[in-house]
């Protein structure tokens, strides 16, 4: 897979042994989380709102209610800034100075455009909710043309992004390897528990076929 | 505990049942956590950066290297907006559209102060790696004057903040209950996993007492 164009804004200014802008490290940052860091500009001050998102080709999605005041004022091409993390690991070195932390992130910088047709709308939202529990959205009802009206779903074309990546274990001042201090790195992961059924689950109601085979990280 | 001030950046629009302003919830939701995302404007555009942080009483920690243009940026007293998250489950609804997400999240606005007395930097980075290992801090040498020098810790005052929490079961439409549609929480939490030791660890170095003791979520 080809690469993304760097950009002043995404090319890193230090410790260029940790970014990618290859097609393939950023989908896979991106494909590996659910919710995201978006940032935006109001009045001069920066916002961040964390949101769920979703990824269909070179494009990113997110969505909510169409009364959310940071869904509109994005839908009228703020310029934005998403990000998505996962905190891999504390790495504890031998001294305090090397401590790190191991991590996966990507930056995207965009602007937003909200999605007019239904159909296109719909196809997202499969496209989310088949993520999360593949074959979902078969299931329900169909969606109604009120409810179509009161979600907002925003669209960004992955273009200027850029990843950072650490793993591994921690890199120590050569003289401090013989102290006697313990070093090593503590592993950090997201888990998905098992699944709570509602009270008022119809009788004979089953889970379904997807639930579970989602897996984060 | 008192309420931290409501200003109309931290009030809530809508849902304001989810809403906290109180110092139990914020610092609970703060003091879940280990990675919270910064917000700044850095020529006109926002930009969001993933970075660990830590709290003591009424102030938020970050830190990092002095050569970060992010730091040096925000050590000017740029405005910031550091918001920490934590997704807690995937909330699946009997519709498309009542599906939701738990969650709990902390939103701070700001302006960050960079800390230049050596006694509290030492201190501040005390507490945070202490607050990952009990213990720690003692275990390992004296932090030198160049170590020291390469490090930027910032302080911003919890001060304008709001949390947004979001819990329990989905709630849908009276007559959708009736549908044979499974419904639940699918619930997500962050794992501390088993330590890795180091390749190159000091032969008799046993792991700190302390490792382990941090709970995240």
């Amino acid at each position: 897979m080809t690469a993304y164009t760097q950009t002043p804004r995404t090319r890193l200014r230090r410790r260029h042994d940790r970014g990618a802008h290859d097609r393939e490290t950023v989908h896979g940052v991106l494909d590996a989380g659910l919710m995201c860091h978006v940032g935006y500009v109001v009045d001069g001050f920066p916002h961040v709102t964390p949101t769920l998102y979703w990824r269909d080709g070179d494009r990113v999605y997110w969505h909510g209610s169409s009364a959310s005041r940071m869904l509109r004022l994005q839908s009228d091409g703020l310029e934005v800034c998403l990000t998505v993390s996962h905190l891999d690991g504390l790495v504890l070195a031998r001294s305090g100075f090397h401590h790190s932390a191991n991590f996966r992130s990507a930056m995207l910088f965009g602007r937003a455009r909200k999605l007019d047709d239904r159909r296109e709308i719909e196809r997202q939202l499969e496209i989310f909710m088949d993520r999360l529990v593949p074959g979902r959205w078969a299931e329900l009802r169909p969606v109604t043309g009120q409810e179509l009206k009161a979600t907002t779903v925003l669209e960004m074309e992955i273009d200027e992004v850029s990843t950072k990546i650490r793993a591994g274990g921690p890199v120590d001042d050569e003289e401090d390897y013989a102290l006697p201090v313990w070093a090593g790195v503590v592993p950090i992961t997201s888990r998905i528990g098992t699944a709570e059924p509602d009270e008022r689950l119809a009788p004979g109601t089953v889970p379904p076929v997807g639930l579970g085979q989602f897996r984060l990280g």
